[in-house]
């Protein structure tokens, strides 16, 4: 399906190696799945527990952990198949979404933005007043970047991204289709019976090798900086609230949504729809289940369940106590009975 | 409210039929419900139910199951009275959002890209290169249509759309504001301590007369295709996660979120902010009621609640056993106390 | 970080007052927290609590309740700290936001539109047949206005806000990036085995200072108005269904979903991710705690947790049974063994 064409050859050399059972001249003309593998593609083998999936697969070459009797595609050996892969991965995607370096005639970059080397802006995009963006790095069409905003170098803002004024992004950072970085938090207050707004002043601040999905939320502090740390990776349709401080190599999984003045601790992972309430601490290397919801601090290392979120053990064993539920009713209707109650 | 401006006559020879009760000269300037319409506005009474409504309505038309006594505005009856008003409203809905078919001098079309007959491009939409918008079809104003991408016939992406490269989409589809469809999947891999980057370089595939809401993201395949079925129909802030198989005339409600790899069956409901983890399969005709959450299978036609979802029968004697707790809490103090404890 | 140039003599003025400790000559080049402020920012100290903060706090000036002992920091007493620094950032926010009045050469404004006084047009936003904005407002790169709608004065639509057409939007109201104002609710009838869409010819009508957060969806009425009340607030990713009521000076914090033909009495709150199913009626001043759902009417003036959501004392108590059903189950056990059971 996906483009690849080279030959297993090719891919030996790009992955530095590997023991060849086969032609190396074949040429791959694709990458796909096991399952959807025709005879000109490349697929992989993870383990020994799909030895015999290989062995059904219509694919012309695999790459493996170690050659499979039984085989008839093309072999290429190699320590980690599926790393492997993923670097074969990298090529295809690289070249599908190519960008030719240039400012489309259709872009709007304002005349004090300063544009790096290599730079692609797509059409229909706006760098605005005192904007930057960073060598060889990509603005797809319809993206926005604010007044003073900085974006790194090679990073990607995908079409109609919107990077609001003051936030700065560092390098290698790719933010998909949608996604808003820099929106006024939730922040109102009581006056004379009405709702009256605390503006919101301060910035984000994006470390490197962060990747923000699609329609993703990030909103700016309220004076000083909402912060992301370096390789976190956060998925679509995630809310990052107003002065969150979210540590390094954090994961925040599709949908998550984090209240404001968050602080979260390098490697947490917050897994599908689960979420915070605002002003607590979720510490270093956490695991907040799917669906779970803190409403106090989370420890350093904690794996919790559930809404109201709770150790693990403990919320397994609340559920297993309500599995139980309709047998202790019945046991007491039956010694009220015998009491005579 | 909404204009209509045809006679009574016209709206019956647009049903096919229908016995009059008043004059056919009557001109309907407008469609309004019961409640809210006035002396120039159509109406329709849905059954017996609304027979008094209908009395009160200020209405000046009327479409009903059976002629109603009492009431002063023109009717017209016809055999099922709401599906009726809804072709109505399909002639409103496709004067109210008539566009003037031809591509807009500030649209972005790549000059490799295939635009059919009848095909309207607003200003500022993009179309990538090798992409194509097949006859009828309406792209409108900021639209993004990505590389080597497919439009079918008579489709409508509403402003701010992104389509990623490499998405296929059937005839008759509409995609409403701001929905990104072939963001990356969330797929990330530990390496070195790090989080690496699994690229995701599958497709998406959409069927026809699929809808697809506002700000609703389907997230690309690893490196097959996430496919979303024909007729399917999908709301607003929808996830939809990578590689997954969606059926046939399915409903996904509004601010539901399938996570990635999910087969969902035909016709299976997610009701609103219903979801379920990744690498499960809902089967057809199975209904998730609003907010429960799957972490295994659901079988074939089975109707689940909760979270976790369990079958809806069982669910319920879960609450009312939650409900009755406090009986079971004092019933047992009072037999402790009895039994001297 | 976030500049302000004003003079603490000036910030005096700009509140109309306040008792001055130190020099009113002093330039407060920034605005910073008590924790991030230094010696040339202005910051603020809310109440005693935050004293020794202040103490230890580098900021160069200071708004405080009164004058504090053992502060180096020049200070300015005013009677309500947190609204006075509210009128400060107001004056940031207004200079770092600041748009040049007029309509950029890259803008497509529909020459049948209607664009009041001193209004901003960005590049590459849309205005379509027969839409208005009224004096002063903002309408940012990328956003588009559909036909026949009307923004009032001094509104400001952020970067890719959609906004379809037949939408009136009232004075002084805000909306963030990529929100979409106006999109079809999900209505669908089943006709022959298939879903048939019920088109969505209504409008929606927003009051005057509503503020909207980004990424939210307000849907279409099917066929008369879904409404959002004067001065109410909504966060990031919330859905507000189709024919929706929204009362005045109502909070729905980010990430709320409410169903469609939903009513919201007058200042009631929804919390995060808090949400109701369709067609039912949340009491003026009611207030759904953090992910509260509600499957019924909640009255006037109540507080309910949970779903399904309970009145916030049963909920506790609820709570509080189930942490004692582990004590239960062992109680249970050994009344039966002592029963011989």
């Amino acid at each position: 399906m996906s483009q690849l064409d080279l030959t297993l050859d090719q891919v030996r050399a790009l992955l530095g190696g590997g023991t060849l059972v086969g032609s190396g001249a074949f040429l791959c003309r694709g990458v796909a799945s096991l399952g959807a593998a025709g005879p000109s593609d490349l697929s992989f083998v993870r383990g020994e527990r799909n030895f015999n999936d290989a062995r059904e697969s219509a694919a012309g070459a695999l790459l493996v952990p170690t050659p499979i009797d039984g085989v008839g595609a093309h072999q290429l050996a190699v320590p980690d198949p599926f790393l492997a892969f993923g670097a074969v991965l990298r090529v295809v995607a690289e070249r599908k979404r190519h960008q030719v370096p240039g400012v489309h005639s259709g872009a709007h970059v304002d005349e004090t933005a300063r544009i790096g080397e290599g730079v692609t802006v797509g059409p229909g995009a706006v760098v605005s007043e005192h904007a930057s963006v960073g060598d060889g790095s990509v603005i797809y069409g319809g993206a926005f970047l604010g007044s003073r905003s900085t974006v790194g170098a090679d990073c990607v803002l995908h079409p109609n991204v919107v990077v609001m004024e003051d936030v700065d992004i560092g390098d290698r950072v790719t933010i998909h289709g949608g996604s808003v970085i820099g929106a006024d938090g939730y922040g109102f207050m009581q006056h004379e019976g009405r709702h009256l707004k605390v503006p919101q002043v301060g910035r984000v601040v994006i470390g490197d090798d962060v990747e923000i999905g699609a329609l993703t939320t990030i909103d700016r502090a309220t004076i000083d900086a909402t912060v992301i740390g370096r390789g976190t990776k956060i998925g679509d349709l995630v809310h990052v609230g107003h002065n969150c401080r979210i540590g390094e190599d954090v994961l925040l999984l599709p949908t998550v949504a984090i209240s404001g003045s968050v602080v979260v601790g390098d490697r947490a992972v917050f897994a599908g729809r689960s979420g915070c309430v605002d002003n607590i601490e979720i510490g270093a290397d956490a695991v907040l289940a799917a669906t779970a919801v803190a409403y106090k601090d989370v420890p350093v290392g904690a794996r919790v369940w559930g809404n109201p979120a709770r150790d693990q053990g403990q919320e397994k064993r609340m559920q297993v106590l309500l599995g139980r539920l309709p047998g202790m009713a019945s046991d007491l209707r039956d010694i009220k009975k015998r009491l005579g109650a």
